[in-house]
């Protein structure tokens, strides 16, 4: 959805092109340094602050669809979106005698209480996490802003997203156990003080920093550099890289790692 | 669904009661001793095994229809169903010439090509574990047979079932690492070799007995009673029982049990 005159298109004959009854919601964390936070689309004309979702094509794997609905509403692509959970609620996607009026208003009368987008919807969540400070998010047609919101102060958010953010928090802290994290959100060459930040930040927790050395150059899935990088007269913390190999094989067979 | 009665009216005027283009699958593992089994429906006239699945009415929510489907179904109620994963593949619900065919003959011609049932389809996967000597299914209007298979022996599924059971399985294990599962699964008191064969039988690989007892005791998840149990002339080992209160806040926050 590119331009105004696609968006009244999908509003007018999305009837024809996408499966009723189902959309895709996309939580996308952002982390830098010690912070965690998530991708918010403001609605235009409403204000309301929304996850970047969508609907699924007729011919559209859901994978593709959620990529394709990423990139759409939030211009971000190549991001590796993982499934997590649906949400099914009869309730969920309720909206109010106002909503539908603002709709009617807003769509130029393309939208009334009949129409295919207010049916009961089933969303089916994915999420990814991604450094925030390498990408630069635009909002779409049907959005004021896009921007990275604090995990510990989001706004409230329409429908059920509130939910959703929750419930993919939790999948990626236990998705953090199996599998290695962090190929993609740290240097190529990273101190041990930065995957640990990277952990606490994540699981919200703090981490005793020995232990989980211990387990990550235990496991293999890091290992320790011959060089050391300079931060100051007396600190200069040995580098470490991820062993590709070894990490690899952890990502397909799932570790537990009991932090 | 009941009777045949009920079959017939779900197949004409479904349309109406139900969501379109969704329905749900289950995946019910049973333990008993060393096996672990699924339980699976022979359809009637044309003979392929399927998961016990069915469509989501207009007014429940995703859990309340998984666990009406499972009853409808097999008969067994008060099953505890776990959300796993939705599958999506636009071709996962293709069905031939033949099979469409054959649904006209059985269905007295209420099914055609352009039956709602026959659209594109997204099934949202559930799954539970279940102490199978312990419960007695029984097939529905729609199946002729309706048992349990081995998890190693399970025929060709219709559709992608056999894939839905590959990643329920996944979602079984990976969850047996955060969660204690075993409380439904074993006598009120137990063995540890009795607990012990529970887990290397849904993990499906050996654990080495000492850092497993060592490991649920040190979390206080199990507690050692004052009881032995006879069970020969030199062999009586300690009984165990779930620390009730520790398992129930372990299912609550997650644990990670490395094995």
């Amino acid at each position: 959805m590119k331009t105004e005159k696609d968006k009244v298109d999908a509003i007018k004959n999305g009837e024809k092109h996408f499966l009723h009854h189902l959309s895709i919601d996309c939580v996308l964390f952002g982390y830098h340094e010690h912070q965690l936070k998530v991708l918010l689309l403001q609605w235009k004309h409403s204000g309301k602050w929304s996850l970047p979702g969508g609907f699924i094509k007729l011919d559209e794997t859901l994978e593709e669809s959620a990529k394709r609905i990423l990139k759409e509403r939030t211009g971000l692509d190549d991001i590796f979106l993982q499934q997590f959970q649906s949400f099914g609620d009869p309730k969920r996607s309720h909206r109010s005698k106002q909503d539908i009026e603002t709709l009617a208003i807003v769509s130029g009368s393309l939208i009334d209480e009949t129409h295919w987008i207010l049916k009961r919807t089933v969303s089916i969540g994915y999420y990814a996490v991604t450094e925030y400070s390498k990408v630069t998010p635009r909002p779409d047609p049907l959005s004021e802003i896009c921007e990275w919101w604090d995990i510990d102060e989001l706004p409230q958010l329409v429908f059920d997203h509130n939910i959703i953010v929750t419930e993919a928090l939790k999948a990626l802290r236990l998705q953090i156990y199996h599998q290695p994290i962090g190929y993609n959100l740290l240097p190529e060459k990273f101190t041990l003080p930065e995957i640990h930040a990277l952990y606490e930040t994540i699981l919200g927790k703090e981490l005793d920093r020995r232990n989980f050395a211990k387990k990550l150059i235990s496991l293999g899935i890091i290992k320790k550099l011959d060089e050391m990088r300079s931060i100051g007269a007396h600190r200069s913390p040995f580098l470490y890289k991820f062993d590709k190999r070894k990490y690899d094989k952890a990502l397909k067979e799932g570790i537990a790692l009991a932090f």
